[in-house]
């Protein structure tokens, strides 16, 4: 496999995807057109702004860009695709519409396959075992939230550390992923904005520029730098 | 109906429901005991444990508690009661558990023929039509995030306020609510920590010490101060 999952699509100052542009140059060689999955509509946009978006982004590198929601056969477009990039926005709603366009599990096998996939945010968390783990409010209901399963644990894209001068009761992500870990034995890799997950054949590492945070059931949190195998 | 939802049990450096002790005293005036609901379970503790911190407290106002998962029989448990005080925790969790057991429909129409009900963060979404404003992470998958719908609008316990200062690419709170009304038509109450709803017969109001910011579709969100009526 091929693939990059990264935490968040742009650092903060930064341009949309600047700081991954060499992993995603290697990420894509030798590809001049790729599908993109633009169902996680960040703050409602629409599927053609944000494919647009993403268009300019990879007009740079010489890569053609299409919106999967622009094929009337989703599952024949996802077939004949050569590579594949999901952004971020709401994961509950990108779920529902993958799993509900029968598209989650062809997508998979697409990338298993050998196809180069790029993850950002939510488009990252669907290359977990599920979405349990994801920060987004469940604004629609999916069927189901089981995912690709291309890594064999679960993300926290955009992970957060406790803020000790925050005045306010509401849970800390580091809760909350305890709270999860009560409920689940799923290793949760909480990604921290400008790091990635790279996978390679079967090979998979963290990449960026912070340490990693690894939750595990009936174990301590614990911190790993970059370049560490997962 | 007699309701009070709150947005936190704890104030910031306050002990547990200390800043809703008045209000819980009128809710539960001439009542002697309780039926405390304990499946949200914060941080995974037990339900044993948890039921044993509303039990400290309701002691202090002469009211006995008694925790719902103690009862062989919870539906008789609920048509058994007198009232009914649902702790915060994690959302998914107590709207599963309430589900498979058939205690949502139960409790619902309990409160409805008048019985007082306390809900505190997880407790007060429960309250609004469905969980699909919750902040909390989806760590179990409920078969519905249908809710009570004592109140004709979601809520948003712990409501806060956009961090100009936090250098993260995560949605703020704000941006997930609107988030929520390109897929919904249905009034959200953000409910900043000190704030309560108090419903006393048919008439509903928010209550506290800070203002409440409203979310509509197709309108700006708009602040109302304590005492307006929703």
């Amino acid at each position: 496999m091929n693939i990059v999952l990264a935490s968040t699509s742009t650092l903060f100052g930064g341009n949309y995807l600047e700081y991954l542009t060499d992993e995603i140059v290697k990420l894509f060689a030798g590809i001049d057109d790729i599908v993109f999955v633009p169902f996680a509509r960040p703050c409602g946009i629409s599927h053609d702004a944000y494919t647009e978006n993403a268009r300019k982004f990879f007009a740079k590198l010489n890569i053609r860009v299409k919106g999967l929601h622009e094929f009337e056969d989703k599952v024949r477009a996802v077939n004949e695709a050569k590579g594949f990039f999901t952004g971020g926005g709401n994961t509950f709603l990108l779920v529902k519409t993958l799993h509900e366009e029968g598209l989650m599990t062809v997508i998979k096998q697409n990338v298993e396959s050998g196809k180069p996939y790029l993850g950002t945010s939510a488009g990252s968390n669907i290359g977990g075992l599920n979405m349990k783990t994801t920060n987004d409010m469940p604004i629609v209901y999916p069927p189901s939230f089981d995912c690709m399963g291309l890594v064999p644990f679960n993300l926290n894209p955009h992970y957060l550390d406790p803020n000790p001068d925050l005045k306010h009761n509401g849970e800390t992500r580091e809760t909350r992923i305890r709270e999860f870990l009560t409920q689940n034995d799923t290793k949760v890799v909480g990604l921290r904005e400008g790091n990635w997950i790279r996978k390679i054949d079967n090979r998979i590492t963290v990449e960026g520029s912070e340490f990693t945070r690894i939750f595990e059931k009936g174990k301590e949190p614990y911190e790993i730098p970059p370049g560490s195998e997962l």
